[in-house]
């Protein structure tokens, strides 16, 4: 019995380009879930997910509706994501859970996750979120909201926001006790909400949280054993796509940490990734595993993907 | 130190016409966190609340925005009032908390609610929701999404769903650990996210559950020592609008269950909430009240609203 943290990917409930219904994310966490479902019966497990396609729905429908309704602020968009999502994969659970025979219950715990003001990511928003616009609606946004806006290749402009690093979990405490109290805790979802602390309170913030650094963040504070990474890549390559390309199997922090500074991993899509692993592994000195969701269970038992010890 | 189960009316956080954004929502909820913090301070409480006017802005949205994402069924546009009006409540009694130094934290957990497939309820939908839609509009949906649609007072043609009574809470022992761990739990929001048993798991129906019946029922499971329902009414009135109309102080559930029988109560706003209360001081033995918001510290001390014994 271990306590270990898996972390789905976006592809657990949602490719791009995929059947965005209701039903087709049900099916597809339901997969997810089947394939996770020994390592939950056997440990104690804690998940987190993205919410990256979810939330651009949401904001979506905001945009469209402006004028009728009041469009909600991108942060309140993740909350109303970590609903949607948490009701798909508690559905998706329990299905798997009957089927399974497996006594422990999920819990959707909504969570917060404090970032610094002080973050260089607020200086320099790099995250595209969100519809593209015409020039005009652009510079209109950009006026009356303040938003940063980029052109991006050919398509239209889009909104920037920060991803600033996660410093907190609000909810961690709570997390711990569902934990400690034999649930299975679905939490952290989509990175969780950003909020500045000040002296008042938390103050909800337009951002964009990584999952997988916020999930490291839980990771360590909770002092799992292993912190699972299931993507929809099969290992950590070097050189992605390169002449010089290869799959990693087993690397020690310190040769990844130099591969990492060394510009081997792209930065939108693996980088964080490596920066999640790696700040696990460095502060726990426990191992971390990154691997294919289709694969679950290989990769949970260290025989596919990329252990980082 | 008693259990109480706290039940926000919808006037909350939004009364309809009312400014629906986030940040006139969060004031609103901060203001009625700041009645209730003596009772939170001294007492274990559970907070549940409604998500009328929440829900039908998210529907709103998905409705504009139908053909450019998936419309999200029903059921999920209540998950995502569920997370919704969960950052505001969050937000709102941390800023309350940290002003009062109150140690507990609140913790929002999403919440399914059971209801038969063969409640009568799903041959008869009642409650109107979304938009109203032209007859060109309302035929084609009535014919496409096997929708049940009703003229209302001129002003076009909207959906109608079921109003089944809640069975069961999913969620029950999660808010229960929550509470004898000492948080407190925000949970069955909109009455829950309405969900049928089936051989093979939980799978979510179009339905609106009444959320002081739902409230009702977890407080009867969790056993609590009052249940108390804060809305926009300073007392439980029969006749109500008639020249007999007489605000009620303390009544005996016998007494009440007599009123409610010879039809005293108006079927859509007191009528569900007397239901609440009686079912729960029934089965329980123990007090419930009904009153205003605004007048939560007294109406909570038995000093106003009215006391169903």
């Amino acid at each position: 019995m271990q306590k270990i943290l898996i972390a789905f990917g976006g592809n657990a409930l949602l490719r791009n380009g995929d059947d965005s219904t209701f039903g087709a994310q049900l099916i597809r966490a339901r997969e997810a879930f089947a394939k996770i479902s020994d390592t939950i019966l056997e440990n104690d497990v804690i998940i987190t997910h993205g919410n990256g396609p979810q939330v651009g729905n949401i904001l979506l429908q905001n945009e469209l509706s402006g004028g009728v309704t009041s469009p909600m602020p991108l942060h309140a968009c993740g909350s109303m994501s970590q609903g949607l999502i948490g009701e798909i994969l508690l559905n998706a659970y329990d299905d798997i859970r009957i089927k399974k025979g497996i006594s422990k219950e999920g819990v959707v715990l909504m969570t917060r996750t404090v970032v610094s003001p002080d973050d260089p990511a607020f200086r320099n928003p790099s995250k595209p979120i969100g519809p593209y616009y015409d020039r005009q609606a652009s510079e209109r946004l950009s006026r009356e909201k303040d938003w940063v806006m980029r052109e991006e290749n050919g398509k239209g402009l889009r909104r920037l926001v920060p991803s600033p690093v996660p410093v907190d979990i609000v909810e961690r405490s709570a997390i711990f006790s569902m934990l400690n109290d034999g649930f299975m805790p679905i939490c952290v979802g989509g990175g969780g909400i950003p909020v500045v602390k000040t002296p008042g309170g938390f103050v909800g913030v337009d951002a964009v949280i990584d999952k997988d650094l916020a999930s490291s963040l839980i990771a360590t504070i909770l002092e799992v054993d292993r912190f699972v990474i299931l993507t929809d890549v099969s290992n950590i390559f070097r050189d992605f796509g390169k002449k010089t390309e290869e799959g990693l199997h087993r690397i020690s922090h310190e040769k990844l940490g130099e591969l990492l500074a060394n510009g081997s991993f792209p930065s939108g899509s693996m980088e964080p990734k490596v920066m999640a692993v790696l700040d696990f592994v460095r502060k726990t000195g426990k191992k971390a595993v990154i691997g294919s969701l289709d694969d679950a269970g290989r990769v949970i038992a260290e025989e596919a993907g990329t252990v980082v010890y």
